[in-house]
């Protein structure tokens, strides 16, 4: 027997419906596998157009805010400055539209490690256009 | 329960065996999931290093040689253009290194599809460090 948690599910279920945003836009989009016995960094989504590339984390998030740990921005920055692709977190709050963060935005917390909100989403976060016509 | 072919197994194995090398040659690289119910195409895996980008779609063949039907061969070529990564077959022979074929490089069959030999991708194909060290 397989058990999928629904953060799990939902999770998914926002990764693709962002990769059906993309191609709809014009954009080449991919969802990275699981790690599984691999222990490299890699993002959720991989997107390429022409000479522009997004690497994306993506967050789907049922409360008003959620915490990140230091440790996955940092290993998401790196791979994107050794693949060359643009960082973005892909933020989808429930009943909201998708935020696209710049990593560089994101609010420090007192333990050292970040936090992305709804306020800071809406405040900094680019939309899904914003984002693709770029 | 759920079944896997050995073919599929072999196949993943060589995936994961290449994305080892390309980390290790200053890659960052990754699989891409299968497509599930999403219908784009897309290749096995996507490596980048700075400014250059590949798109390997993986061959693992335990044969003298293997068709490759055209709509596969046109599906990768048009997801590379699009997205702006270098097509490149990754062809692994059992007991043989790894080689690397540009599809405009396969040869066509009577029945309009393409095949991958032994012979051609020894006389056509980069190894792995021409591929990674161009």
């Amino acid at each position: 027997m397989i058990l999928i948690s629904m953060t799990k599910i939902k999770g998914i279920r926002a990764e693709r419906e962002l990769i059906h945003m993309l191609w709809n836009a014009g954009w080449s989009a991919v969802r990275i596998a699981g790690s599984g016995s691999m222990r490299y960094p890699s993002p959720d989504i991989i997107a390429g157009k022409g000479n522009r590339k997004m690497a994306i984390e993506c967050k789907s998030i049922g409360k008003i805010s959620m915490n990140i740990t230091r440790r996955q921005i940092d290993d998401f920055k790196k791979f994107c400055s050794m693949f060359g692709a643009e960082p973005w977190l892909g933020v989808r709050f429930d009943n909201l539209n998708w935020f696209f963060l710049n990593p560089e935005d994101l609010k420090e917390t007192e333990g050292k490690n970040f936090v992305i909100s709804i306020e800071l989403a809406k405040r900094k976060g680019l939309s899904f256009e914003q984002l693709t016509e770029k």
